[in-house]
């Protein structure tokens, strides 16, 4: 029963039993993002996780996964990174929540403007969802206008104007709300020109990572018209890197086109899995940043804060995203090849460091999902729709490790009728 | 120099640079609720903290004090409390933001669900925003109605809806907002019968705990009628217990009151420090809330959620709000007393776990902004308009120690022109 077409059973039981209660006392046993049970994902998938070291992960029953979600992108440098743990535990020896911050955050607000090119100041919060609210809010109050312009399908928060779900949501709440195709120069150009005059801001993401389609690298063009626009407008161009950041350049997104945004939004892997986010801008937008009203009970813990100067400080020393880089086009390259000799044609898109598993011909991603569920019973967390996460801590040794894995599980359903 | 009337100078020579640091690359220098250093805040009031344990937090410069802000609210059985401590270090042992919940998150909301009276099911995210919006959202998904009441001057956080100040707030995000006078029987029915057949939900704190003004308990009448009318209505009642939960009553506020709501939200206090808010409610919003999308990057992390457990189960088995109550009222009515011996009258209003100070014909705050410096320069961390925190570290001991101080600072400013 080794055979490596086997299909490996995997031990589930503590799953099921924590399941059972959860449904009790929970909506829908979880809610949100990170809803493992569900038709949309591989039968496998753990919903409940006891422990991460590096670039593992293990579930309550003690299946370990080689993990490419990395808690969904906070995990840059693997989980438990060494150097900051310790430096959150030297601040949670002192103090985490106080009646204001510690000298943590002027030394991470100093970090920030000093690592990101735009960055004249910073701002420090818990979700992402806080920092692309206040970023809207920001260049609302400094042009006094209300429009806001945004890719369709663009994921920037699950507040009312973002969430993909309308549930609750009233058309008030999106009233201001317009969109446009991303990477469409021309459609943009529409979208700015049918509400000159009342623009705020236009918020887009480094590069195209919608949910089941196709990832997409931005057009140079479509994000030097963004900037030409925005500046013409006297609107705010605010880059949403909560998902991208620290991830494909240290010193902003769009650095190497020579196009810098008056805003960025920051969160996931800026602490290595502690909770904060933070807005960074340019010095234009000071004021309008010191007039609004943003604020939340534990935005000023110095944890986290601690554990950002580290994540940084590593990730700039490391240059992070050309280490997850390498590994991430291994792996990418590994995966498509075996995929296409399994004669089941895949394509990894979007940046080696953020792959997202694309199957040709796969419209109820049932080649996905058969995919992603053999591999997690061979200890390699994918996701089917949703783009995964490389961290530092993934090696060649360990991609190769894994690789050898993804080839089981492509012999194993390349016998099934798909 | 040891006179009791002498005006203690407190060094601040850290703090100052500090400052100086931040304004250059924060707006501002701070932002939000926090802020230490504008002219509705005594001169002496530090901005930066280094430390806390138990009662005690000290600033940047070493300057100890009894804290009586604890953290805005947080800090609810003090601060760096050993079992809270603990239970949060063995689970950072393991992993905190991973790819789904541990199992703290389903033991957390068995507890949640165990312990608040109304209480079907839970969930969890970080900030005390997130739960009291993630509870309208749920409340229109339920009734697909969309006018929130809530009272006038009542802060429920910090988004578009409820922020205190309106720079970059849009008015479209505030077309579904009816508000009402708190206490106010007669004007909560006139608001509901202004909006009959649209009304999501009614939204209200367990006391009136508005800034600058006298506190003030909760009506019966005004309980009882806001919780008829959102069942004739159809709509929801809201509990934002953000800022009294824990400190009340651990079975929700209201209890003694016998008036239950459909939802309430909850944060600061529940896991002592850690980053968290968590939204309960009925079974008949169950299903609403697995409708709703609403979700963030850390909001399953587990350090926090273990912390929780720990907070929740030693504030039921001290009874926590007793113990707060009794040393809140020592010293409540230590402080009148002075107050009124002083010439400068005073009633400190409210729950005496969530104590405001009140000077008598003091229109611009002279005479509390006086008192609050002249206590933070004799180490009692006291706020001049913002309510404060007891812990259930505050003892009979340190209330009386403090109240020396408070003597010592009446007397100095007794002698003043205010």
């Amino acid at each position: 029963m080794t055979r490596a077409t086997a299909r490996p059973v995997i031990n589930n039981r503590k799953e099921l039993a924590l399941l059972e209660r959860a449904v009790k006392v929970i909506p829908a046993g979880m809610y949100g993002h990170m809803r493992a049970h569900t038709p949309h994902m591989p039968e496998s998938y753990p919903q409940f996780w006891s422990r991460g070291e590096g670039a593992y992960a293990w579930d309550v029953d003690g299946n370990r996964y080689v993990d490419f979600m990395c808690s969904f992108g906070p995990m840059l440098l693997g989980h438990r990174n060494a150097a900051v743990e310790a430096a959150a535990q030297r601040q949670a020896q002192l103090g985490d929540t106080l009646s204001g911050p510690s000298p943590r955050m002027v030394e991470l607000a100093e970090l920030f403007t000093a690592t990101v090119a735009h960055a004249d100041w910073a701002m420090f919060a818990k979700n992402g969802t806080d920092v692309t609210s206040a970023a809207v809010r920001i260049a609302r109050a400094a042009s006094g206008r209300r429009k806001l312009l945004k890719a369709t399908a663009a994921y920037h928060g699950a507040n009312e104007w973002f969430t993909p779900k309308t549930a609750g949501v009233t058309a008030e709440d999106r009233a201001n709300i317009v969109e446009f195709t991303y990477n469409d120069v021309t459609d943009l150009q529409r979208a700015v020109a049918e509400n000159t005059g009342d623009i705020a801001a236009i918020i887009v993401t480094p590069f195209r990572h919608d949910s089941y389609v196709p990832q997409a690298d931005v057009e140079v063009q479509f994000a030097r018209t963004a900037r030409e626009l925005a500046t013409k407008e006297g609107a705010a161009l605010i880059l949403d890197e909560v998902r991208a950041g620290f991830r494909l350049h240290v010193r902003g997104a769009w650095e190497p086109l020579g196009v810098r945004p008056d805003l960025t939004a920051y969160s996931k892997a800026i602490a290595n899995g502690y909770a904060l986010s933070a807005l960074v801008g340019t010095d234009s937008l000071r004021e309008a940043a010191s007039e609004v009203y943003v604020t939340g009970s534990f935005w000023f813990s110095s944890v986290a804060m601690a554990a950002s100067i580290a994540t940084i400080t590593q990730a700039v020393e490391l240059d992070a995203p050309a280490v997850m880089e390498t590994a991430g086009t291994r792996f990418k390259k590994g995966l498509e090849a075996q995929a296409a000799e399994a004669g089941l044609p895949m394509e990894v898109t979007g940046p080696a460091q953020i792959p997202l598993l694309n199957f040709v011909d796969d419209p109820d991603l049932r080649k996905a999902l058969a995919f992603t569920d053999a591999a997690a019973r061979r200890g390699v967390l994918l996701h089917p729709w949703h783009n995964m996460f490389l961290s530092t801590a993934h090696t060649a040794e360990i991609i190769d490790d894994v690789l050898d894995r993804t080839q089981q599980a492509f012999t194993e359903i390349a016998q099934q009728d798909l």
